[in-house]
């Protein structure tokens, strides 16, 4: 099943529909219009159809994913039926998934070896003891088509080909061997990234914020996972038609059940959270000595997912920024006068 | 005004409602009953005046900031009238806020350089440049009273006391002398931290992550800018009633406008978005050479902000850990046979 919203213009200004793609793929069906015509054919009244319906398939797709096999039931059904009143006559594709947490993680070996020797360190050991990543922003999500702003403060914006892993159900303490239960499907993830702020930031250790959070994209769709394979999936990226990446899935030093594993110890994972792989490997411009420019065309492609396909905007006003503060003394102590 | 939000047990299970201290901050008001009531003064009916109070007052408290003055007008009203029908008997107060994202800067120069020094590193230069942050998980925030969960996979559970500033009013690109028109008010931050996985993780440059993200704290109340100054609060933390720390907020080095500021360039501050400060100095274990243990009773006090009571729990179930990788030549390179 391939789900997937889509964005509608309306009195209201645009709306967001959650979509699945038709048993052969070639045709988008509004998923609520299906729930709503079998509650209709249930008996309810209109209005009730309507309620039902709403509350079934909401225009956020984690909050739709939140409703557990109530949701996946309405949208498999509305697939296989894939009817011509539910399909979507000038599909608008938007980010696949509103997130409720975003994770990214670090596991594909070449990429973040040259990560680090572009930071001229030597890969830690920790990259080879669990699997690592930092928190993203899940409120700067961008979708298929969108323009990638580029920020005042960069010179150096960059693309990461990554797949997206999204979680389906909640749960907590996984073991590698149930953890893709928890797993509704993947998509292509692009962490866009600056990389000359994030090299500074990196240096203070709480790794990268300005560098990141401004723009992450996903999409175009979300396969479950009872449609391909979690392992193995050819990703490849291409800028102006021209390829500048190809490779696989098969090289993450940790698996896709194992990153979900990590992250479920001591925490709760919800329907709607995103982990990503991190790059894949030759995923961005760091390792390849080109860098990207505005008007870009950036085509991102994972077996199975689709083409995330987005545009380069151009630089955005001088930021603000702040005023050095001076260095002081490292060694400076505080009088601990109320302990021993 | 001190916005907060009360958990009242319901044929629905446990509900959230949003509430706003009597001028006197001796009773708690439900804002959403207070809007009902005038609603129904307005001729609305029954059911209308619920349903326009519900809109205005939703149990989350960042959805309710993001009905802007709307939202902030009924809750003054609420608190102006302080009526006996909408007090609140038996006060439960959780977390304040349910973040939409959360960004936790370091601000505090004594604090981070023990940090640094406790990580064998020299203060960076970035600390100086602007200021640092990484993101945490907006969904595992708790609130007074609660439990704080003890990671299977540590031995080092610490709390950080900090100032949190939440974002009432969209923004992106402000200048920090308007800045402060973006922050509806400052609450307390207890950014719970497991030590030693932190620092494991924080040597791989992406910052922390099982570190931080099982649990963090706010509350118990917001309390908004019209009524306290930003800058130069005390600041204090007590373990089992002994002072640990005891400080003010006038020693971070970057201000909370500037903070702001930073965090809005090229980005969209969202209502509902919780910037930390950082730890204050002498805010954690980590400068004091005491640890915590399960059953200690952790309580964090800002002027004007109230206290932040909360005992740790008992360490959790031994984790599911991954085994480590060999580590490959940091060397290798990939033949890029489609680039020149």
């Amino acid at each position: 099943m391939r789900l997937a919203r889509h964005v509608e213009n309306t009195l209201d200004g645009p709306v967001t529909r959650v979509v699945v793609a038709g048993a052969d793929h070639g045709t988008w069906h509004d998923i609520r219009g299906s729930a709503r015509r079998r509650a209709l054919a249930g008996g309810a009244t209109r209005e009730g159809a309507a309620r039902l319906a709403e509350s079934l398939v909401p225009a956020s797709m984690s909050a739709a994913l939140a409703g557990g096999s109530a949701f996946l039931d309405v949208a498999r059904e509305a697939a296989a039926e894939a009817a011509e009143e539910t399909r979507i006559e000038t599909p608008a594709l938007t980010n696949a998934l509103d997130p409720v947490s975003y994770r990214d993680f670090m596991v594909f070996q070449e990429h973040f070896s040259f990560g680090y020797r572009w930071q001229n360190r030597s890969v830690p050991d920790v990259m080879y003891e669990f699997p690592v990543s930092y928190a993203g922003d899940p409120l700067a999500f961008l979708g298929p088509g969108d323009v990638l702003p580029w920020p005042g403060y960069t010179q150096r914006l960059d693309y990461e080909l990554e797949l997206g892993v999204v979680i389906g159900r909640g749960g907590t303490g996984l073991a590698p061997d149930t953890a893709l239960e928890h797993v509704v499907g993947l998509t292509i993830l692009n962490d866009v990234s600056a990389r000359d702020i994030q090299a500074r930031e990196m240096g203070g250790g709480l790794g990268p914020s300005k560098g990141k959070h401004f723009a992450s994209v996903i999409g175009p769709v979300i396969t479950t996972l009872d449609e391909i394979p979690v392992e193995g999936l050819r990703m490849t990226a291409r800028v102006n038609g021209e390829l500048w990446c190809d490779t696989t899935s098969a090289e993450m030093i940790w698996s896709v059940a194992e990153i979900v594993a990590w992250a479920s110890q001591g925490e709760m994972l919800r329907p709607g959270a995103l982990l990503g792989t991190g790059t894949c490997n030759g995923g961005s411009t760091l390792e390849l000595g080109h860098w990207l420019s505005p008007g870009d065309q950036i085509e991102l492609e994972v077996e199975h997912l689709g083409v995330l396909r987005n545009s380069i905007g151009s630089p955005g006003p001088a930021p603000w920024t702040p005023q050095a503060r001076p260095r002081e003394s490292d060694g400076r102590t505080r009088q601990l006068h109320f302990l021993r």
